[in-house]
């Protein structure tokens, strides 16, 4: 599935007295193009939430390569690279399109839980989410073999 | 009545690329010491929300005078100006103890609600509030009048 | 002068425990206001910033109406109201466009600055940037003078 | 060494519409730690840049485990786990002290470098600093041994 990446501006109040963008902020950019992706799969946060679920973060991981300054362009490239039933996993490439730079790599994890933070398993209670999920992870695990063949 | 102020030191975070706290941390800072009033009142914001109200920000007014730079220490005095039973009005200094400076002036209004965010008057459902500030808004209105014989 | 408001989407990461967005947020949502009306002024921040030129804010007031909440789109409509060749004033209005309903009217006061933060007068320095906000300012007025006569 | 855990209580904007601190916010509250850390080591970071020095993250990891809530009061425990003389990493841990329980596991690196994001050897320019860390760094070894002969 080719999805179209997230794109913004660094804000100002983004930056750090380095001049750079303060990197406690790529985790929202990451949560942003999350919130993204869901709304492209035909299944946004409001949606999700409005059934009662949650998706609170398991893990956060971020490599930064090259800082983002002030009003420079980028986008943010995210898949799913895993997912059993209840907990998934992403992957992130935040890329510079003013500097042509790879700004950051990411990972992710996160779960299902209802709304007191208890996990919850999606095949029998949300079939339509577990689909989505399954066919993403089973995607990409396609896309490696292809890419294994080579 | 005499209440400590609010003190903590500027986070790295809190900084911009012109090196100084950006000026929407104000506003956190501004929440921090009402929470930290209201807890010196006796009326910890946890307790408040226990009940079922919520007090949402319905106008922020700042004046920066100087800036406050990384680490620097500041104290916030935070003081109740205006009560009616439902809304009311507090007035902040933001002081620089690193320079001896005055960082900010402002001034916040706020309305207790219930959880869908409907107003609510204190005085018959939560009269222990109600005093409290009643009496915070008179201590200020004595005050005034002190400072008018003077 | 007619320029297109600016838009976007309430982040995930912008909300608080009350379910809304955090009223310290829009102080943020203003500023990107500023700096797109900028841009599309052709006068980008990043420009100003390289002629040595700074912006810091002197005053916000923000009077918030009905809240944003997650995901809800919003516009900003942002107008200069004042100028005296070193300060100027803006004028904001934010629109929920997922309710219809007014979320926030605020008003901010800027000067120009070189990078030591003293203030600079840009009428003899700068006459380009002098001129963009003098019509602006200018045309604030007559719009204004169109509104009496009516 | 022992270095007195770095404590607060969680901010109201700090929590987003789950109810809980948003897991953007362990970044920045690593980030204080760490602030706090080195100035309890005599480093303090307003010396450090005072020497042209800066201290970019190259990395960072947090699993989340238990969610803090506002105003829950928490300590972080920050350690030196490594340095090579330009490069070194921390690791974390948060806990909540009002629920007793972890709130997060975390680790980040970070290297020294120039005021244009170059990295600096230590050891011959800032021999002091280089000192600081390395006993830092070794100290941990031998807690290590210490740990492994029992």
């Amino acid at each position: 599935m080719d999805i179209a990446p997230y794109k913004r501006h660094a804000y100002y109040y983004e930056t750090d007295k380095m001049g750079i963008v303060h990197h406690s902020n790529y985790v929202r950019i990451l949560e942003e193009s999350r919130v993204d992706l869901m709304a492209k799969l035909g299944l946004p946060f409001t949606k999700v939430e409005g059934l009662g679920l949650m998706i609170p973060v398991l893990s956060v991981n971020v490599e930064y390569k090259f800082p983002l300054r002030f009003d420079d362009e980028f986008e943010v490239r995210c898949r799913v690279t895993g997912f059993n039933g209840c907990k998934f996993s992403l992957d992130y490439e935040v890329n510079n399109l003013t500097t042509g730079k790879l700004a950051v790599k990411a990972s992710t994890s996160h779960c299902f839980t209802d709304e007191r933070l208890v996990p919850v398993r999606l095949k029998k209670k949300f079939p339509e989410i577990y689909e989505i999920f399954a066919q993403l992870a089973d995607n990409r695990k396609e896309d490696q073999n292809e890419y294994d063949k080579r």
